[in-house]
Order: structure tokens, then sequence, then C-alpha cells
């Protein structure tokens, strides 16, 4: 696994051997992203067998750590509960190992190809001659493939329909100064990096078309939990006439969350905030807010791209379709 | 000189002899915030007229380099010119020595004075039991006294008037995570710090009564440029229902500037942003787009706070007025 935090100074590869290491690695940040996290988990699932291979309650065990290590994405819970049924309630984790390698390997699959549908889908929305901005990384770093917002803006400047690109550093991990403007660069789109603060008047002035992100979940009626920072960019959107498109495949979506009002927001510490500056405490003995998401409702979302069709308002019809799909399929 | 880049890891005070090494920490940001910037320049004049006692030219030469130091900073301009009238086109500035100096203590006493009176009117207008939000610093480092927007939250702490502040870390620079957190600590006012990206999910959650900062000019119209991110803290305010208060000394209204369209936005070097992380060029060859200003529309605030009153909608009258009795008096 390529270890993410010490990018771009350092491309470090951690060989994780087990389910608790992938666990740690997850709540760690060395892989992030939620399809990508997702992916993680689903192997991690059969590191777990391989451990377990007769003790079904030692395996369940590592999955619901797993599931604990990120309690925001979706994804997570979503690989994780699906590599389980895998395995009948009575049956061992040993007798399942070759479909739950195969059911991994299907994610990460299924994961590729739905990046590229996205891709497309979304770059259809946008107009020739846009100037876009995105936040934190949705890239191949953070999915199986070209990415979800990434995949969507790298397919749109290479068919001329974007033309500006913009990304927010995304404080405080900084992954769009770190890994976005890194994958840009990979993949020949021209960026510019900016702080947060600066994305109002990035709008006032020149303006932008679109707000492109990621989202971590979807729930039932389309408000999306997200890095922290999107409901800022989308709120500006509104005020300053961008449009907001969220992009992300249909496993993030979770008809089990009825709105963002039923997420907990996942809070982390606030060493995260000073130890950028090399402090081990804050200045004047300050504590911290540091929510890592953030949830923006549906009513600021102009379409959520998934690889099975753009969404639009009202998005609770239209993901209650995607589900009665889903069920049929 | 307090040498506030080094701030709190280090207090490091260095000597300024003369308006040149004046001027440099002013663009340096060794000293920054707008009446703490004119302060400096009032002081420095009085070095270039010790260097210069007989030399008119050279005197007004680093007379202006100085107002170049940094362009948007309208106190820099007006304290400079303040102490350039005071030298007659066909004096010598030693002639004026004293006066020279006189003036730039009575700018420095002035804004100490003013700041208490801003403190008492911005904290008369915030209601028992709020939560207050700032940003960038606004305290004794950057002014002459107490600070503008923190001088208003720090008296309002004192009366009981506000229970909970928070703090945007201010990036690229991280003035609010290093300076205003540090200052709130000594000033026994517990605050906790976000990222800016954090800002918009404060509001929206348990909410924020006031979002109060300072401002490096007021336009005729009641426009106000001050540090990035200022815009969006306000058009946040405007969408989940908070107030925006902008404490600043009269000295930070060019009634010459009609509005905030005429205000050419300080651009500074990307490296400002990926330095952070100890980069000498950003990942992917991205470039920055790296403004230190945004402008709020006089539309999106609630009151500016003055040492003169507070002002109140519509500000281009309240502007005109404030003006009339500058002349008067």
């Amino acid at each position: 696994m390529l270890d993410q935090r010490l990018l771009p100074a350092e491309e470090r590869w951690l060989e994780i051997a087990d389910a608790g290491a992938a666990g740690r690695a997850i709540a760690d940040l060395v892989v992030r992203g939620a399809p990508a996290i997702g992916i993680t988990a689903a192997y991690a699932s059969v590191l777990a067998a391989n451990a377990h291979p007769h003790d079904r309650a030692a395996w369940d065990a590592e999955l619901d750590a797993l599931v604990r290590a990120r309690p925001t994405a979706v994804n997570l819970a979503w690989a994780v509960e699906r590599m389980r049924r895998l395995v009948p309630a009575d049956a061992r984790p040993g007798d399942r190992r070759d479909a739950l390698e195969a059911a991994a390997r299907r994610i990460h699959a299924d994961d590729i190809e739905a990046n590229r549908t996205m891709a497309r889908l979304g770059a259809e929305r946008i107009a020739r001659g846009s100037r876009v901005l995105t936040h934190c990384n949705t890239g191949s770093l953070a999915t199986g493939g070209i990415g979800t917002a990434l995949g969507v803006i790298v397919e749109a400047h290479r068919q001329g329909r974007v033309v500006e690109v913009f990304a927010c550093e995304t404080r405080p991990w900084f992954q769009g100064l770190r890994l976005t403007a890194w994958e840009f660069g990979r993949e020949g789109v021209p960026c510019r990096v900016l702080v947060e603060g600066a994305a109002a008047g990035l709008m006032a002035g020149d303006g932008i078309d679109w707000v492109i992100t990621g989202a971590d979940r979807i729930c039932a009626n389309g408000d999306v939990a997200n890095k922290v920072g999107t409901l800022m960019l989308a709120t500006l959107a509104r005020h300053f006439g961008a449009r907001m498109m969220v992009v992300a495949p249909v496993s993030t979506v979770d008809p089990g969350t009825a709105s963002g009002r039923e997420i907990a927001i996942e809070e982390r510490d606030g060493a995260e905030i000073w130890g950028t500056l090399g402090l081990d405490k804050a200045p004047g003995g300050a504590r911290a807010w540091n929510p890592v998401f953030d949830v923006t409702p549906a009513g600021l979302i102009d379409c959520i791209v998934t690889e099975r069709g753009v969404l639009e308002p009202p998005f609770g019809a239209a993901i209650e379709q995607l589900n009665q799909s889903s069920e049929s399929a």
C-alpha cells in the first residue's frame, strides 16, 4: 500500500499482511478516499479469513474492527458487509476463501469501471470553456481507478471542456496540495492550488462554473457527507452562481441514512491542525474543533454523478429508483 | 520589533534602525495588521528624517517606498501621508524632526485609545451567551493596543457576553493559530481553533452568532478589504443566519476608494502555500492562486465598529458623515 501521508515528498510502500494492519492503515490515513477504503477493507476481509479459516467469531470480530476504523465512510461498511454475506452464519471463513478473494477482486475491478463511466457522464455536463474548482483528493489515490471528481475533471479537460482547474489545498491534511496537484500533474492537467479561504474571492472574481467533489456518504434524501470544506464550497457556489457536482459510485449511497442529520461527524485530534507547524500543543492553550467531514444539504447540490447515471433533484426520488434497480439487478 | 513570523515558537526581537529596514519588515510580514503597519510606518518616517535631515527628495523617496511595501493596507498610506504633510514642500525633514516624532507617538497613542473605545462599542452589540468566530489576527500584535476585532471579543468575554470563541487558523500564514490563539491565551479567553474549511459546518451545527473581523481598507460605500477568507465567512454568515461585524479605526476608511471594485488585490508567491510542507515547488508542477485579501461587499456586513461610533447600513451615508466630522475636527 502506498503511504499517502508521505506523498509527494516520498513514495513509500507498506506491506499490509493482516486485517489489523489494514484497519490501522485506514484509521491512520495511509489510505484514504471512500472507494479506496472500501477496496482495502474487502481485501482485508480475505486476509482475516486466511488468519481465522476455522473461526467464524474471530473473523467477524476482525470485520467489525475494520468497519470502526473510519465511521463516516459508508463504502467501508458496504464492502465489509458484502464480504460478510458471502460466509453463511454457520459456515467457516476458510471454506469460502476463493469466493471471498473473487469478491474483493470484483469490488476492485467494478470500481475501476465505475470510475470510467462516471468520468464520461460527468464530463458531458460540463460546457466548453468551463472553470472548475475541486476539493480534497478524489483521484487514483482515493479510488481503484482514475477517480471520481478528479476523473470527471481529467476527462472534461481531455475533451476541451475544462480550461482552468483550481484545487483547494484541503486543510488539515493537505490532500489537495499533496495528492490532487500531484495527480493532475501526472495526468497533464495544469492546475492552480489555493487555500480554502480564497475560494470565495475566486468565485466572486473571474468566477467558477462548477465545484466538483467526491462524497463519503450520500443519504437517502441526497444530503452528502464529504471532506470538511465541501459545505463551504457548496454554499459559496450557490451564492456566487456556480454549480455543484458530486461524483461518487453507487456504493457511496446509504439508503439506511435518511438525511445528514443522522450522521455523526468524525472529529479528530487538534494535533492535526497545529502539528503542521511542528507544535505539540496549541498556542495559548487553545483547543481545536477539528471535524473531518461536513454535510452538504441536497438543496445545495445540482447533480450527483454515479456509474448508473446522473441524478438530478429531487434526489430522494432518484435515489429510491437507484435502490430499486440495485435490488432487482 | 517582535518578529511575528516566528511566534509562538520563538520571541525574537529585531532592531529596526532605518526606514528601509522598516519597509522590508512590513513587506516580509515581520509586522502585520493594518494599524500596526501604520504605526510602524509613522515611526519609520522619523527614522527617514534622521537619515536625510537636509534632503527632502531622499526623504520623500523613503516615504514612497514605505507606501509600496503593502499596497492594500490603507493605514500605511494614511500614516505616511500624515507624516509627509508635516514637512512643507520647501522645508527640510530635519527642521521638523520633533514634530514628526510627536506625530508618530500621537498616531501610536491614538490607536491605543481607539482600540479601547472600539472594544467597548463593539461589546455592547453582543448579546449575552453569544458564540463568536474571528479570523486572522487583530489583537495587540496587529495594532497599538488591545486590538480591533480581538479587542471587542476580549471585552465582550470579560463582560460575560461571549461564551464561546472560535478562531480560523488563517492560511497560508496561520495568523489565527499562531497569533490569535496565543493572544487569547494571554487574555484568559478560552478559544478553539478550526481550519477555514470547517467554518461552514460550525455555523450549520451549533451555530455562531457573530463573525467578527478587522479590516485592511474600508471603501466609501462600505465594502471591506481584509485577509483572504473574510468574504467566505461573511457569505457563510449571511447564509447560516450569523451576523458580520467589522472592527477598524477610522484611519482604515478610504473615502478615495469608491467601492471594492477599485481595489487591486495583492497576490503573493505560491511558496507561501507549499512552503508550509517544506516543499520548494508545488507537487505536479502546479501553480498557485494566492491572493492576500478579498473584498467583502457592504451588503454582507451588519455593522462597522469604529472609535467614533458604530456604523450601520447603508454604510455610504454613514461613512460620508464620518468624513465630514473628520474634516471639521
